[in-house]
Order: C-alpha cells, then structure tokens, then sequence
C-alpha cells in the first residue's frame, strides 16, 4: 500500500529553465497514484528566472545564486512545503545555504540519479552535465564514492554540449538537438561507459533512455521517483 | 518590438487539474520570447488540489471552491504577481470572489477564448466543455453576446465527455480518450457548429487543433497568449 500524498506539500524551486521546471512538474504529477484531483498533493512553484547563471558564477563570471536559492526555499517551506525540490544538477552546487535555512527539507537530485546508476551501471558512467555541475564534481565524487567511475566527454564536445544547453534555453527543444545529443551519448560510450546520466534538466527534454545507445538514468525521472517516495515518508 | 517579460510576475492558480496546470505552465514558457532563463517571467504557481470540485458546486452537490480560489489569488498577488490566471475554465464560474480580493488581475480565460473564436467561426460554435461551466452558461453567454450560437452534446455525449474528463485526471490522457473525444467533435461537427472551443483544460491534452473536423480554439493556448499580451503590458 501506498501512503497517501494528499494533504502534503512539495516546493519547487524552479526557473533553471523554466521548460525544465515544468517537465519535471508535469512528469511528477503523471507519476503521482491518483484517482482525481483531490488525490493528489499540492504543488508550489517558484519558477524564478532571475536566479543568477549557476554555470556563469562556478566560472567566477557572474554573482552566486546562493542567497537568491535559499529565499525562495525558505519562503516554500514558510507557505507549507513539507519538501523541497530543485529541479537543476548544477544548483546543487549551492544546496549548503539552502540546508542551513531549511534543514533536511530540500531533497537531493544527484543522490537520487546516483542511487537509480547503481542499478543499471557495471563500472563506468559516462555524464552529461553542464559546465559548472562538473567544475563542482557533483557527480564525480557521488560515482566514486560508490565505487563507480566517471567518465566524461572531450572539452571540444563539452562545448556543443553548452551550446545545445544554452540553444534549448533560448528555443525550445528542437529535433536538431536530439540528433546531437545523441552523437555526444553514443561518444561515452566508444569511450568505455557502460551506462549514462542524463545529469542536466535539459538533456531529457532532447534525449529519451529509448534513443540512448546505454542505459540512460534521467536526473528528472529520478528526482521525481524520490519526491513521490519522500512525502509518502512526510 | 515587444515589451520585456522580464521582472513581471504570474500567478497561477492551479490543481483544477494538476496536469491541466503544468500543460498550460509549458505552453506558456513556450511562448514567451526568450533568449536565456533570464529573459522569462516569474511564475508563482499554487497547484492545490484540494480546491473542491467544481462541478459537484455546481450541481449543488458539495462545498463551493470560491473561498480557496479567492485566498489563493490573494496570496499570489501579494507574493509579487502582477497578474493572475486560472487554467481551468469551469472555475470561472467562481470568478467574483477572485475580483473582491484582487479586482483587475485576473486575466479572463473565457473572454481570450471567445474573442480568438471570433476570428474562426461563421455563426455556431460547439463547445466541448464540462458540466459546471455549461450550467453556468461561461460560453453560451460570451458567444450570444458576440452574435454567435453555441452548439452543445446531446445529454448522453456529455456523460461522455463528463465520464473521459474524470478519467484523463485520473489515470493520465491515453490514445482512447483521444479517439472519443474527436468523435464528440465530429459529432458536434454534425450538429452544424462551423468551429469548435476546446472550453475544458483536460480537452487539448487529448484533442490537437490537427486531429479536429473543425477549426479548434484552444482555451489553454488562448490563455497562453492573452497572459503573454497582458504581461507585455503590465
């Protein structure tokens, strides 16, 4: 049996994009058991756009978006939220002043994918993130730390990696980035990964674990799964 | 040009349902022309699904949402939204109390909807919409006023129509809601309607304007671009 989500509150801090936000809003709420409307838990939405560029401040070109992060989670939390939630990898870079302002509320994303890699991956993850979720070694030191290895793409793919990130921002997800994502998956692949992480919101807009060439674990999906087992535990 | 959206906030007033808010939550972003996260709006959204049904309000047969719809417009708007909105057309029923609280915010799904029909129909519109919002007249009156006559279901295709709502915020929109729901239009088709207003939020999840015998005005999309234009001018 499952516990009942109704009468519980998850926040989220989105706009890291905004398209990404509402995936993930949309594939938690396909993914809540649910006989109608009533059944399901209430949802609040920051969707914040003016949340400082996560990879412009890891590159030390722009204002951290720490503080900016750790108002919006307090005020969810002070407006009801049982949990919160970030629907950005490379966010988590700043989870410390989100955990000092609300402690153990904001559930973890990267361990949440890390956890779902361990049952696919054999011993060599290959990742898709951006610039400044690898700068931070989010999931780097999440795979070692469970005995798997990273592997990474070249720096001249990584950077038609933040172009495609940067163009389904500005765009909108197109068949084009599909198409490339799909090049940059199968390049971890020939060097030696054995299953992916789709470890950026945006990948899974383009790229779906059917069009994968590996096992491909969606950061979205798995947060989603861990959000729904949370409150349930609320 | 177009004025900046950026640094404006919508309110969403959201659960009614839960799917229904996060489609028009996409569409939305969608439409906003953006070049990077920060050129979007803000976007507050209180997806609460314990707003009590509307269509049991209607009929007389349960608690009326219009309190918790007015307190949740009140929250969004003093949290910063510049406007509100409210992505399900059966709550328009409950408009006035929102007015009260916070007069002139509210962008008006049915007044978008009407005034993008004007531009596809000749004389008679069908209305593919919920039980509450015929009882309450919502479309009826907006096209007579407009010169236009709505063409309603039989009562028997309505239960229909009732019975595949419940069922897409049930168990999620499937290929055979899909096949039912473009017979309803065919059938409203018959009935002479000369357009057809998609005037239930559950309804574009299943009906694309492609798949319909009729020109097809979508009220989600007809939002969409009424929150857009209205936020532009904020």
């Amino acid at each position: 049996m499952t516990a009942a989500l109704a009468g519980k509150t998850l926040g989220v801090i989105g706009g890291m994009g905004p398209a990404a936000t509402f995936d993930f809003c949309q594939r938690f709420t396909a993914a809540v058991p649910a006989q109608r409307d009533q059944d399901h838990p209430r949802l609040l939405v920051d969707c914040d756009p003016q949340i400082p560029d996560r990879n412009a401040a890891l590159r030390g070109e722009g204002p951290s978006p720490d503080l900016r992060l750790a108002a919006i989670a307090r005020r969810l939390v002070r407006s009801g939220a049982n949990r919160v939630v970030m629907p950005c990898n490379t966010a988590h870079a700043f989870r410390a002043g989100i955990d000092a302002v609300v402690p153990g509320r904001l559930i973890d994303m990267i361990g949440a994918t890390v956890q779902e890699t361990l049952v696919v991956a054999r011993s060599r993850v290959g990742i898709l993130a951006a610039d400044g979720c690898l700068a931070a070694a989010l999931y780097q030191q999440a795979l070692r730390g469970l005995g798997l290895e990273p592997v990474l793409l070249p720096s001249d793919a990584q950077e038609d990696f933040m172009k495609t990130l940067y163009a389904i921002k500005a765009n909108g997800p197109h068949a084009e980035h599909s198409i490339l994502m799909q090049r940059l998956a199968e390049m971890l692949a020939d060097l030696g990964a054995d299953a992916l992480i789709a470890g950026c919101t945006e990948v899974p807009l383009v790229l779906s674990p059917e069009a994968a060439p590996l096992p491909l674990v969606s950061s979205t999906d798995a947060l989603v799964r861990a959000s729904v087992k949370a409150l349930q535990e609320t």
